[in-house]
């Protein structure tokens, strides 16, 4: 295996080759997807950063790597700083630093699949100030050079049964249709893989942690689609499931697709289709609409059965989670645990509960200063003992066919600091704050996002992530269109109404590098809330997610009588939905965690 | 005097003439201005429309009025629902409505000093859509058929001196010749009236409330000056008071001059600037750098000599209040009281309090259901007596040479429902919650919005207008580029992020339409906060209002200890500086206002 720097050395070389004055690196696939397969991995394989998102820049001289601040520490423990400088975003962005930093009158080269038209307009103006010139690459330079790259997966697709979607594919793909003659266009072109997933009722196996399949769709205004997919993953089970309202053409089918749509007018999404698809249709004489991918915000509202699915794998995710704190009450004390173990008993668990398809993202188990690091990955050289008097945060979720978990729990080994107490305390207020927020109907979740941070906010502390994100129905965890974040934070979705039946994670956190992080993380929905004399209809969060929160961490002095009515009543549900699923020594240990606070 | 509908009449012949299906009428200046001299007065002429904001489109069948939340009420009460449909911004943009409304292929008129160049793209977006035209009018057809329109106001400059500045007009256009350097620039566009004001250190009297001079200028890169003004309006002491530095022209040589610059790099402001500025740089081939004005991030943050003076106007300001409220606590209940008579009896007080050289604004005299109309402005049709078991709502200001102030309170005459009692107490907690609002540096004013509305949203209430304002230095009482309000709000300053001395105004409220409207209003400024431990530079508020709030409103029950201790100390703050100024029976009542609650 060639090193870091022979491998950025190769790159040079290439972009020479090609006549090149640098390229841009971003991790994403033709999908703009947030979590790639591993023939998409090219910023790791040139970078060996392992962060879920970032993107490098190459020059002749310079090299940058562009991460945000959950990253700040692991991707100076990940990448070489002898041959990368740090960039954050979004303090610098790729195209303001390409202003300062591309050669004059140079050519810098882009992968058109993997960028936003938005993006390539951006950094076009930010080269042009340089006299440069921003060059689309039709073969991506890194694939050419990375000689033992992984072909994409050839997983099969499996049918996402209606009770579980709560719609049939031929009545979403019908309201779709509805929708297109509203906008007077002919077709809609769907790039965003959980956007497919959810339109087809489909899984698939192409992406770590999120059930999707490789694939590109076309939805017409008679309700028909065309959709462009690997046949080899095509079961007879699946092709009857389409039925004749789908026409399934290779994956490769797609761009030549396009450009056949001469004539029509044909919705693409800005956000999600990536700039060569709007070449493509630009090309072919078609006219382009730009709207938000019609799937987007149909996806994020759940219906009955989605959300009696995701309760149902909620209890069963519980159940798991509680099996795993209990044992790590009586196996941490004992000094022989580390993160991999850990995260591996707690897999266990889920696994043992039964349905389990996969993780739902890597779980992210950090000991004590590795808890600091926002987005952790346990890796064998990382991995760290659970010690005595420290914090231990894990993170993780579960795929099961119903639903899509996400929790975060921090608990204490042995006998916390009283400033861990105090971080932990004004952490648990931010959550309960979101957790009680009342708000009326057209309130963003950039509105709520500072609820969360007021607590620490008080003792001049924050967090540098967003505190809410959306969350998929058997599908990706992170899912918008919907966000509680300031709306100066990089991302989109600050500006999305919430509305009823959305599910949102609800994530405050603290973190002291080098010393410990805190982060208490249930999900959400967003539900009618009648209150008497209201003048508006009004909204609150139902919370969906039931693990006890470590009482050993609690001061519960600096908490207000209506924040420890909130805890008490929330352990109290947890008990009731999780106790009668245990074995009975758990059960009674769940109990005790559960009891009303002691004021 | 012609009618409304006459005026409209002849505006449609007018265009007609003019061979235009369609005019725009703002309510602005050439200079952006919120509130504008008599002479451009041309919405409320042709509507009646007395608001302070928007807007209206005339087409040969249809005519519309544009106007926001705080209007709702009053612009039906004020505007012919017979001629003109109401449409509510933001649910409703001028260009939104334009696309569905303009003749197909027809040609829509626009006065290219009274918009800013991204209003013309986007309404020419929006008509593109429908084959019809934006057309830019030399002459606004209002102005030649509105027989007594008024001329400019011929007002003298008058210096601003540096006692109340802090600092000389030399110094403070010696940093923008620094800044336009950096920038690569040779001048700087200034066309806002008070950036103009700043920069030049005078003030003027052309628009009612605001002491501003109508002028352009531009700034050049090595300090000196351009400076387009009427020469009437020069006094010996200005021509000394500008010096070499300030080359003086007419106002009316702004454009020709515009016109000499070709091959120069002028910055221009597209939020400040007019279209017609940006057409003018264009066509004399100068390079446009589109860049904030310079004045207005400087103007916004205090100097040393600013707050001070803000302070003694402060004190002077709150002795004619608390006066005011100690008389109408007397003559109120006597039932002679009406709106008119008691706005007329604040301002008297004030005159009496010395230095005052205008209002701020037109006083808000609201009583009863006239409380509810936001931005209510009363007039002899209007008027209303204070009646028993009713509230007063009065919102006002003035303007001193040393500080502009701006303080609205609401009072019950006779006694409040419970109900009155509740909603006055939940504002006066999300007016707490601002005051006590301690938050990172770079927080911007969207993200302190929603701590003043909690306590409304946990009743299913709310108020539609924004949380806070700047305020300027005996200048606009409505100033950029900060603002405390939803980023999703229209307008801009939602993403300024908030630093050490700015004014910002604190003044959530609640309106129940046809009973009552409740609003508590102080001016604050961000300051500095060392906390203990803080790992960020921290700020929050200082209050900078001084005047008791009325107690016999605030249900003392729902109120936090912490609530309680807030006011009881800003009570106390308020006896500290009023108390001495006063006579000794206003004194005694102000001492009974100013007590601990009771709990």
């Amino acid at each position: 295996m060639s090193s870091y720097a022979d491998r950025l050395q190769a790159l040079r070389d290439q972009l020479k080759a090609d006549r090149l004055d640098g390229f841009v690196v971003p991790l994403t696939d033709e999908h703009m997807s947030e979590y790639v397969g591993s023939y998409a991995q090219r910023l790791a394989w040139l970078t060996g950063f392992q962060g879920s998102a970032g993107a490098a820049v190459v020059l002749p001289q310079d090299a940058a790597i562009f991460t945000d601040g959950r990253y700040t520490l692991q991707v100076r423990e990940q990448v070489d700083g002898q041959h990368w400088s740090y960039q954050s975003v979004p303090e610098t962005s790729i195209a303001g630093w390409l202003e300062e930093h591309a050669p004059q009158g140079g050519r810098i080269g882009y992968d058109a699949w993997l960028h936003t038209s938005d993006w390539v307009g951006k950094a076009r103006e930010a080269l042009g100030k340089r006299g440069a010139e921003l060059v689309a690459i039709g073969s991506n330079p890194i694939d050419r050079i990375w000689a033992d790259r992984p072909q994409p997966s050839t997983a099969r697709l499996v049918v996402h049964p209606e009770t579980y979607a709560g719609k049939s594919s031929a009545a979403k793909r019908q309201e779709m249709a509805d929708w297109l003659r509203e906008q007077g266009a002919d077709a809609a072109v769907l790039s965003a893989l959980d956007s497919i997933a959810w339109t087809f009722n489909i899984r698939g196996a192409d992406v770590d942690h999120t059930p999707v399949a490789l694939s590109f769709a076309l939805v017409h205004d008679d309700g028909t689609a065309d959709l462009f997919v690997s046949p080899d993953k095509l079961t007879d089970e699946v092709r009857q499931h389409f039925g004749n309202g789908v026409r399934v053409h290779g994956r490769e089918a797609f761009e030549p697709h396009l450009g056949s749509l001469s004539g029509k007018t044909v919705v693409a999404d800005p956000e999600r289709a990536v700039a060569a698809i709007f070449e493509a249709l630009d090309g072919a004489g078609a006219k382009v609409l730009t709207r938000r991918d019609p799937a987007v915000l149909a996806k994020a509202i759940k219906n009955e059965a989605e959300v009696a699915g995701h309760r149902a794998a909620q209890a069963r995710d519980g159940a798991a989670m509680v099996r795993f704190l209990y044992w790590l009450s009586l196996e941490a004390p004992k000094g022989r645990l580390d993160e991999l173990s850990a995260a591996a008993k707690l897999e266990e668990f889920r696994r043992a509960g039964g349905d389990l398809r996969d993780l739902s993202f890597d779980t992210i188990s950090g000991a004590g200063p590795n808890g600091a690091i926002v987005h952790y990955r346990v890796t064998e050289e990382t991995n760290r003992p659970l010690e005595p008097n420290s914090l231990y945060l894990v993170d993780s979720g579960a795929q099961y066919p119903d639903g899509t978990t996400d929790i975060t729990r921090t608990v204490a080994v042995g006998e916390p600091t009283a400033e861990m107490r105090d971080r932990f305390t004004r952490v648990l207020k931010g959550h309960i704050a979101i957790a009680r927020a009342v708000f009326p109907e057209g309130t963003r979740g950039s509105q709520l996002d500072s609820f969360a941070r007021q607590p620490l906010w008080e003792a001049g502390l924050d967090y540098a992530h967003g505190t809410g994100h959306g969350v998929g129905s058997f599908l990706a965890v992170h899912e918008g269109p919907q966000r509680i974040g300031a709306a100066n934070y990089p991302g989109s979705g600050w500006d999305e109404p919430l509305r009823a039946g959305m599910f949102l994670s609800n994530e405050p956190g603290y973190y002291k590098a080098g010393e410990y992080g805190i982060r208490i993380e249930n999900l959400v929905m967003v539900e009618q809330r009648d209150i008497a004399g209201a003048e508006k209809k009004m909204f609150g969060f139902e919370t969906l997610t039931f693990a006890p929160i470590d009482r050993s961490l609690i001061e519960v002095s600096m908490m207000a009588a209506d924040e420890r009515r909130w805890l008490d009543n929330y352990h109290e549900r947890v008990l009731q939905l999780i106790g009668p699923q245990l074995e009975s020594e758990v059960a009674a240990w769940l109990e005790l965690q559960c009891r009303p606070l002691e004021t």
